[in-house]
């Protein structure tokens, strides 16, 4: 269930329990669930004992406090509580490292700063998994496999409390990613609150649409708005407190809107496909599902008689070495009896594909 | 493979071929596609032959011209070319149904009422289907199954000419939707185009992020920005198209965007959160998947004992009924030895659960 062991490297430790998860909502229960899935000892807390008692029905651990004090603290309430329970955290339990998964890092550091607490127990962390729905019914063992989930790296906090934060990372089965509170706040700002304040303005306009209209509604709409479904409560608290961060975005796209209405109206349209092929090179600047790269390309060549039937021919031999056609090109010189075609594949695949055109007796090459 | 048939009515007939498709692109590759799978004789051109020849390979029906003249003729070229393809093909084909697959319906309409050409014949349409990807190898047969496609009403086309078109969408698999040009086109601009530029402003951001921080990109940014990756060429002649009613909408997104930075800038945060909880309300506002309205839940309650092990039980018999639970709440009375537990499903699905959870012994109720 943990990541690693790539390249044969050895798997990392998993967390050693007693864990104990301080609110049960749908990041929290989560977390617990798959710690107790990983084998390791989990209790879950809530302030509503009806939420605690929901989640702890569904595999997210022991409701019963810990008889010796936990090893690590995790702290998932809403992010207005951040600071206040981290800090109980650390002066409830002296001997356990308190993380929290909450989606910004600078406001309850900066909460915690203001007291007298030693911090070096404190990493904070943020899980990059989620759901439009909320509370421990939507929660999930599996919420975590295979996502990024930032681990946040301070001169001030202890290197044995970050390894222990880097395990519970790993035995929930995400991928560690450290970076710098500062970072970590602009990166999400970019690749979190704005879109998901887009996607809210975006549904914000059919609120007063003819039902009609919404009739026409395609796939690409409810990708656009599927986040704005979320909790509006809790994304308030999340955006205003990125406030700075998110603000440098929406000045830039409010001047970047302004161009388009002043595009549109003139019908200088220059601009509209300049911003449109700005947004494909951002598509494909988002790394891949789990957190490498975008899939990189490589062209496979084959020689094509110009006969009926042939370019059928190649596409079923392709489809027989399953590889997926990313794109194709025709150079068809019609003084010629043989065409070349070039198919671009994913550069994994390339090989494949090559030596079975070539056992079907096609001239192919990479 | 046709849609209909429901509550035991008809199915509605077939369109009859010969249909001649006028762009071999995603859209008339695969309604090509969609009609040779019906067993409806089917030609294809493009002004680009390997193009054509591309599409034809992949069961887009026949290169070759139609002997007898086509009875229906389906324009799917890029939006700047159709007003001229439709007038082209109402004059070569005297006998035939022309229609149109274009994203905007008022531009061609405009171009075609400038000339002398008698339009009773034209009906146009819209399916409200498509990909990121374009080009006859990203199309399919069954592109268009269950999907909504608009057909455009207009006082001055023939009877017989709509119900060809209606024929032609159902072949297809999709379901009719009929709706004027204005509508049409204001509705899309609602729908889809307005999201396809928020998402491209979106994607837009990234460019410049530095590479660490998209590291933390996760599933709620490849959705918002997933319609992004489309065609700039062909979006910008889409959105240009449609100036007038995108307009009318960037400017009250423009507004909104005013109001939030103002908010985060100020600290008056009840702006945000209500315009986070619009956008709850638009995602609601959006029908089902297949054209039908957004699901209604139900409350089932049940009677639970206050005992270890109760809520786990009730969770359990509920999966063993099939029925995904959509929210929950527990009336916990401490001072009672049983609490009420209420259970949100789809409507459709309250009544098996009701039944199942009697059949195991709980007092369960609608």
């Amino acid at each position: 269930m943990a990541s690693g062991g790539v390249d044969g490297a050895p798997l990392p430790d998993p967390v050693v329990g007693p864990v104990l998860v301080v609110g049960a909502g749908l990041i929290g229960a989560s977390v617990a669930m798959a710690l107790t899935r990983a084998g390791v000892e989990t209790f879950i807390h809530d302030i509503d004992p009806t939420v605690a008692h929901v989640a702890a029905s569904r595999g997210a651990g022991s409701r019963h406090q810990p008889g010796p004090s936990p090893r690590l603290v995790v702290v998932a309430t809403p992010p207005d509580q951040l600071g206040s329970e981290i800090a109980r955290a650390l002066v409830d339990f002296p001997g356990a490292v308190v993380t929290d998964v909450g989606s910004i890092k600078s406001k309850p550091l900066a909460f915690l700063e203001e007291s007298s607490l030693d911090l070096g127990r404190y990493v904070g962390s943020h899980p990059m998994a989620g759901s439009e729905r909320s509370g421990p019914l939507a929660s999930s063992a599996d919420l975590f496999d295979g996502r990024t989930w930032a681990v946040i790296h301070r001169p001030d906090c202890d290197t044995a409390a970050l390894q222990r934060v880097d395990e519970l990372v790993r035995t929930c089965g995400a991928v560690v990613v450290h970076m710098s509170t500062t970072d970590h706040d602009r990166a999400v700002a970019r690749v979190s609150h704005l879109p998901h304040v887009v996607a809210a303005l975006t549904a914000g306009r059919l609120v007063d649409a003819p039902a009609e209209h919404l009739t026409l509604s395609g796939q690409g709409l409810r990708d656009v708005t599927r986040v704005a479904a979320g909790d509006p409560r809790l994304w308030c608290q999340i955006v205003t407190a990125n406030a700075d961060a998110l603000g440098v975005l929406l000045r830039q796209l409010r001047t970047e809107i302004d161009g388009l209405i002043e595009s549109l109206a003139t019908g200088d349209h220059s601009g509209v496909e300049a911003m449109l092929a700005a947004g494909v090179v951002g598509t494909a600047a988002i790394p891949g599902k789990h957190g490498g790269p975008s899939v990189t390309l490589a062209t496979v060549s084959a020689a094509i008689p110009d006969e009926p039937g042939a370019l059928a021919k190649l596409f079923a031999d392709a489809a027989d070495a399953k590889v997926n056609i990313e794109d194709l090109r025709i150079d068809h010189d019609p003084a010629r009896a043989f065409g070349l075609v070039e198919i671009d594949v994913a550069e994994g695949l390339a090989e494949r594909l090559t030596s079975m055109l070539r056992a079907r007796g096609w001239t192919a090459h990479r």
